[in-house]
């Protein structure tokens, strides 16, 4: 079948609202109860279930550093990945939107002070990480997320039909290790939703998750390059 | 092999009866050792093993939010469907007998004070969640379930075998969320089981989480249609 | 190549010493620190991983109602069933007893207080369920788990290889639901080693998760025939 | 496509890197909000995420008891064992130091304090299990992780590609078990990072998860052949 770019659109547009919806929404509804280990399975299990929906149609990318990554080896051109990244943005903001609505449902529900699953450094950081610790975990962890989606979906490989398992666990990784120190983004999509709604620090702080990100998926392209491909 | 329609139900029927007596189960007899991560765990890994055990027989479907979308797209023919439907719903009624039955068995337990895994909103909601916010979580979040069952089983995808993982992780997913706002029904049989049996609220409020996951199965089915089929 | 009886028995025996040994020693070991839900990981988790691993050679039972089952169907002969058992039921013993050295490394513990992962109904019910319900659950669980064992290798699947994590998970799942209830058997070898070293009610009761998971296994062959070989 | 022998390098140390500084992470950033079970999972799904990265480049061992009881089968040469094992120790030492540096962005952290995720028994062990049990504890763990290895990977297996979930699971497992007794090693490098940072008796104590895990190594690969090879 030939799927054109407004499907794939479509797609990322829709499986960014599900990663940012269910992660967000793990944290914001469900967050007292199932801790941050629910937290990172929420996160990670969006990406695992929207691969194996979407992946046929638009590769699943879902995140911005990733189809810059991509974009940086060539493997989608630099239209596809602005349209991509537009439809990312778009769904994300969709997703907080929607996730304040079903929120305000609740009684003792305020926007101040139980945010909407922005991330943070120093006060804003759950665990109070410095503005450098947040950006050099931001980089790191988006570094060995990028390695691991240019590694499981290589053509050297016989098991590419695990990867959307493998990089949807990978997130799911990435959460347990990293929530405590930023809250995880390595997704400038899934940071700029919420702290459009939330503004002040979640907003002067957003370059850490733009910046952070897209320099450690561009790293993780140039890891996996000196081991994999020729 | 050929299989009956006969055949189809009996795994209908069982595989629904694991679903509503392993799901509500957790809650009502391990929920308070296991918290909500464990609830949603339970949900998703029934779907996860029935659609391994069952789903070359009837396709698993175990919720006729499933079977209505399924045959809103002709995957399934209208009366097919009714004897689905029909085999779910009395699966989830001797779910919750057989549940009730072992329950007793606890020198506390009381229907009254401690359910039978019933679903709800405003008082009957775990975080007290208002009707209109529990109706706008039950459509979205099985919106979300139906992308995924009609994305994952696409003739369009390479990766069918996982289907059953997808969509198994995407019930626990969607457990791990939602279960605060409802207590997750997204499946009209699993919410019609124990509200038999607890009556009052249970009953009264019974139409949200059958209208609302119908309503969000034929969503998904038209999201789906919009970036997939063609 | 072809596998000797022996060669599937010291599988069969190393299979069970790690399920028996890394289960129960999650309980003794672990119980305080990773509660019920890690506890069920633990024992589907070994099931998982051993399948993988020997399920090439001996098929991983792992457990004398499965063996039992299968032998109902005619899936293994009389001979290799009571060869298998043996072996099950002596990996089990060793896990038992390698389990008490390391645990008497810890400096409070004591057998009496600390047990060994024994099952039990009554007192010896984590949560005090009554024979009654302890018997009738195992029973059901046990007919869930072998539905799932036949549905998930049966021929006419195309998802033969998912099996392994379909049971594996189907375990973790049983356990969530049911360690409250009576510590979950659903296999007499895992109960039969805990029992020779605990003595008292875990040896009177034993009979209960004897009986139980057979039962249940039986009935799982016969409720899978219903819907599948034809 | 071929291999070099450096492109395998760089990919065990950065594989080896990942699973050091996300599960070593997961308990120094994270261990107060995720518990044991969290670090279990952290670090089995450091292995799946890895294996489906460089697996088809490497075999992924990032582990130098892996490597060993490899060689000791005949499955890798005594020379690229070498260069596998320099870089999963240099890959381990470089995860301690990032994490040393991000841990240091939290006000109220200290090494004295906190520890970097190091390995140890008697006042070391998480619970204080002797030295004896530690040992015994780590021979039988890694025995059974070696089983898995190489069962999993059995050219008589029709399953390899499911090795990496097996593998990788079967690390979380025995985290699961053995986090209380000793922290969990099974891998020599993984122990040799921390321990340099540490020091004192984490050094001291070193030599336990260098001879522990080959040892354990070792009898895993016995154990296969007994069952599998012929």
């Amino acid at each position: 079948m030939t799927v054109s770019l407004s499907q794939k659109c479509i797609a990322e547009f829709f499986g960014t609202f599900v990663l940012v919806f269910m992660g967000c929404g793990s944290a914001v509804l469900a967050g007292a109860h199932v801790g941050f280990l629910g937290i990172a399975f929420a996160f990670g299990l969006s990406v695992v279930v929207m691969a194996y929906a979407i992946g046929h149609i638009s590769g699943c990318h879902l995140n911005p550093a990733i189809t810059i990554s991509l974009a940086s080896t060539g493997k989608i051109s630099g239209k596809d990945a602005g349209a991509y990244i537009v439809s990312q943005v778009i769904g994300a903001i969709v997703a907080s939107a929607v996730l304040y609505f079903i929120a305000q449902g609740k009684a003792d529900y305020s926007l101040a002070a139980n945010g909407l699953g922005a991330n943070g450094v120093d006060q804003g950081s759950p665990d109070h990480y410095s503005l450098m610790s947040g950006l050099v975990a931001e980089i790191v962890l988006t570094t060995i997320f990028l390695v691991v989606v240019h590694g499981s979906t290589s053509k050297n490989s016989q098991t590419g039909k695990f990867a959307g398992l493998a990089i949807g666990l990978c997130l799911t990784l990435i959460h347990i290790v990293g929530i405590p120190v930023t809250g995880v983004s390595v997704n400038p999509a899934r940071s700029i939703g919420p702290a459009i709604f939330v503004g002040g620090p979640a907003l002067s702080n957003l370059w850490v998750f733009i910046v952070g990100p897209i320099v450690g998926g561009l790293l993780g392209a140039g890891i996996w390059k000196l081991y994999d491909k020729n």
